[in-house]
């Protein structure tokens, strides 16, 4: 029994430096978006809510997103600051979407034909990075788009700016701030 | 010169005061809603996001929803937490859904077809507050539905409980934690 119990520690033990050094590598391992250099900001999905979208790509599937920020893009979005200070960042999250039957039965009753959707799994994030000297050339901003951790390629993060333009009256950002 | 700016002063200080007494009687006035009791809990719209939902009511309209919980709520939801501790509050907030002219300009290029829906106005928001002895009658769970500060009737209000009964084994919380 004492034999058994001191392999079980030795095993648990060895698994947990393993899991220590696999988060330990995998933190210095991370990348960056290419051109801009811009790494997944920790803790950012803990960020308060900006706003919520639906995007129905056509032949592609539909999509919920979320738009969260952290606290100095919070505040300038409540305030109505513009341009964005210096350190600001926006988060959007997409996620596959879904129907739900649990809730559809439920709303069927009171609403007879409602159709309820939610979150099937995460598409990909992205982030916007005020940072005005660093990115002078784009507005401001720094761009990453990451599928899990892995950055999309410089074909895409080519296309963030020019993407933006059209909202350069909102200082390149297309959402605004939910009531 | 003088004369004016002491009117000026005088003129902010009284709308000061206004403000300051319009603020505070709201708060005194505030509204609970019926059978639970539940007031509006103060800054939720800054409380972090669970997840997202789209409906479709047959013949209403769509709606844009986000979720979101307090501190106690968040990390019951992280770790899987059932049920979810006395302390915890979860706020469903629902928008209408509209259609984004600016979005589909701009998405219309690359995804041909595609169709981008935003946040329009406010409708409600719903409330969970967890309360294992004070709402022991209806699973814990003390219920409330504002539209702008007003609370929904009685009748309105002796749904809530039935229509999260499908949901007992989530703890009667429908929604689950986006990744």
């Amino acid at each position: 029994m004492k034999r058994i119990t001191f392999w079980l520690a030795a095993v648990a033990t060895v698994a947990g430096v393993i899991a220590f050094t696999a988060r330990a590598s995998r933190h210095a391992d991370e990348e960056a978006s290419p051109i801009y250099g811009v790494k997944i900001p920790a803790g950012y999905r803990d960020w308060q809510l900006i706003a919520v979208k639906q995007l129905h790509f056509a032949g592609m599937g539909e999509q919920l997103r979320a738009q969260v920020g952290n606290d100095i893009a919070i505040k300038a979005f409540e305030e109505g600051t513009l341009p964005f200070p210096d350190g600001a960042i926006i988060a959007a999250i997409h996620w596959t979407r879904v129907p739900s039957e649990d809730n559809n039965k439920v709303l069927d009753g009171p609403f007879p034909g409602t159709q309820s959707f939610v979150i099937g799994s995460r598409v990909n994030v992205q982030f916007m990075v005020k940072d005005s000297k660093k990115y002078a050339a784009t507005g401001g901003w720094g761009f990453a788009d990451f599928t899990g951790e892995k950055p999309g390629d410089r074909a895409l993060h080519e296309t963030c700016f020019p993407c933006h333009g059209p909202a350069k009256d909102h200082d390149y950002v297309f959402t605004h701030y939910a009531p």
